[in-house]
């Protein structure tokens, strides 16, 4: 079901970071992997995001902390198949177990280990089978096992999903590689996003979690399947030193690469996105605020109506009007708005283009990807984001028939 | 496909208020009513709710600016089949064109009309259809004719909507009928919600719209389909006097009587929701804020994923918790809160009761009619919202299939 999305040919290996693939019994209906461990150099830098869920899943809790405690991350610890979300007490215990597990077999404090779970709400997570299973995982760990990595963390996802750049800096070659997996924005039976992505330029922390914040905001926090946020959502940046070219802000070719690599993992979730058959992309130019270009752009691309018009291919402006008119948008002139999909224009100064033929309109709709453009002519700020549209395979897959 | 509604009997007449209902010619795809004329005591008194929606159609601004001038309204002239949405100049004309046509052979005012349109939007009202159509209006009214009213101004909906109550007012007998329209909260091709609601009780103008306002906020206020607000929607409230019973917000039995007839009209909309299976009520109690309570509302009535499960008769109260997470409240404390479905709690102190079983969510979600209810248990504020579920239907009504 996939759009325009398949599996990633290859990944580049970034020296310092090693990975790790099996299957520990956590995925009941399937032996597919469902435990991935990732082992970062000493000298790595680590930044991390986490979802604004305030019920959010035990395993984010403890990364939370374990992130801002004053220890080096050595290791990232993920299992698929279980959220470790609604757990209590009890799922905190579990995911602190599982990480003292691999600080015993490393030599390492528990604090230097951060957990992951995406999978099953509510239920215990089974830990005596990740401790049986994290030998295994350790005397594997090897840095082409990227793909192995992707497939691991999947969990209703079609395909696995990773990106990797190499960008030269003053003649040498820095590389950047990410996972990530996702197929609703949530899916509370089999929860969230979560994303990987390292290099190995030198970065201190503070830019590192700067750099890592605003490729977020253009990346993952710009992407809507159903407008839902997950419990367990998580977006991990390394940059292990290894090659041993500094890199900051300024370095805009550098900036631009690891911006790219967020946004193509992002987009692929969305290509993936629960019952998909097009790729929508939203753009809202030349609003007065920031703010009120995004929110413009959310609350169209949240529209089940705006949605089902585009699974059906239909160009019904109207719907896209209405979904504007009734955005919490601040700086909003109707007359002033200009609607286009694609390359053809729908509104002209609020009104219907009479150059606009339902010909055109079809032609631009019964594209696979499609641009929605919005230009509110107020002012000079703008928003981007990707979203999908609402088929009949979404209700059939979040149904559930248990028949 | 209508949830647990039908036809209504029959509609108790309003002294003072004389109703007539046509086909004019607008509805092309059917010759059922499009046109309907409501005449208004001259010594009634009116006031009105419209939509909030910046893109709003030529009458919306029309009927705001004849109900706040001075004259006292005395017709009402609703069109179905055509919104006069996207528009612009023309579509204003003629809005105000037909209120004319009326006046002219009424001896009124052009601004003691007011006009109403539901239907397509983007295309121009043939004024002329409805000009020749209203000597024919005129000559039918009836105190009678509240059932063909009802019918006339159907677009998309199963059935026609209407609710009748008496009270005993220092016993004399006060009469309250309404009729109503809408079936997706928005369907920009066949917009809108419109409600007109008519009593024989003699109500001072301030306290009638205040009345108008807070039977408005219980009831059209508090139902959602898919979140989208129309570009047309509309709600009056008459009171023509005749009765000589005179009323204010201190009568209690006829406060309580005028707001259960615009909630069973509410509710008679999402019994009518475009491929609704359910009728859900979502409750949330003890809430920091009223605020609070409705936007938590709201968040989970709007989640597509917890309306798939409803759908699927699944207790899928993960689903429902992220709903909660992620929801705009500025007061929640997960370890505090209770989560219902019927008379079966799932979450207790936000973990899963112990006393729960899959048996139990299951017997509760395969009824008709559910309720959710959050006790969120950090104040004393709560809200009550209606909705309805998203079906395969709701995908295929909306995506409307051109084959």
């Amino acid at each position: 079901m996939a759009v325009g999305l398949s599996a990633p040919q290859s990944i580049l290996p970034v020296q310092g970071v090693r990975l790790a693939s099996c299957y520990s019994g956590i995925k009941v209906k399937s032996n597919l992997d469902d435990l991935v461990l990732i082992e970062i150099d000493p000298e790595a830098n680590i930044a991390g995001v986490f979802t604004t869920n305030k019920f959010c899943a035990a395993p984010v809790t403890v990364a939370r902390q374990h992130l801002h405690s004053s220890s080096k991350i050595r290791y990232l610890l993920i299992n698929s198949g279980n959220a470790n979300a609604g757990t209590g007490d009890q799922g905190m215990a579990t995911s602190i177990q599982s990480c003292e597990a691999i600080a015993q077999l490393t030599g390492t404090q528990t604090e230097q280990v951060l957990p992951f779970s995406t999978g099953v709400i509510g239920q215990q997570l089974a830990v005596n089978k990740i401790e049986a299973a994290i030998p295994g995982l350790l005397a594997k760990l090897d840095r082409n096992n990227w793909m192995q990595a992707a497939k691991g963390i999947m969990t209703t996802d079609t395909l696995p999903k990773a990106v990797s750049r190499q960008v030269t800096i003053d003649g040498e070659s820095v590389t950047i590689s990410g996972i990530c997996k996702g197929s609703g924005m949530i899916k509370p039976d089999m929860a969230t996003m979560l994303a990987y992505v390292a290099t190995d330029a030198e970065i201190d922390s503070e830019i590192l979690a700067d750099l890592l914040k605003k490729a977020v905001d253009q990346s993952f926090n710009s992407i809507t399947v159903d407008g839902d946020t997950s419990t367990n959502d998580a977006c991990v940046l390394i940059a292990s030193g290894t090659s041993g070219i500094k890199i900051d802000a300024s370095q805009q070719a550098f900036v631009e690469a690891l911006n790219d690599v967020f946004k193509r993992l992002a987009q692929s979730i969305i290509r993936d996105g629960e019952g998909a058959t097009k790729f929508i992309e939203i753009a809202v130019n030349s609003a007065a605020s920031s703010k009120d270009a995004r929110e413009l752009a959310y609350t169209i691309a949240h529209s089940p109506l705006v949605k089902t018009a585009l699974f059906a291919s239909d160009a019904n402006w109207g719907r896209i009007l209405a979904a504007i008119g009734r955005a919490p948008v601040e700086d909003l002139i109707i007359d002033k708005i200009d609607l286009y999909i694609g390359k053809t224009c729908l509104i002209k100064g609020g009104l219907p283009d009479p150059d606009y033929t339902e010909a055109k309109g079809q032609m631009e709709m019964s594209q696979q990807d499609i641009v929605i453009r919005v230009d509110l002519n107020v002012g000079d700020d703008s928003a981007q984001i990707w979203t999908t549209d609402l088929s009949f395979e979404y209700v059939k897959i979040n149904a559930e028939y248990r028949s």
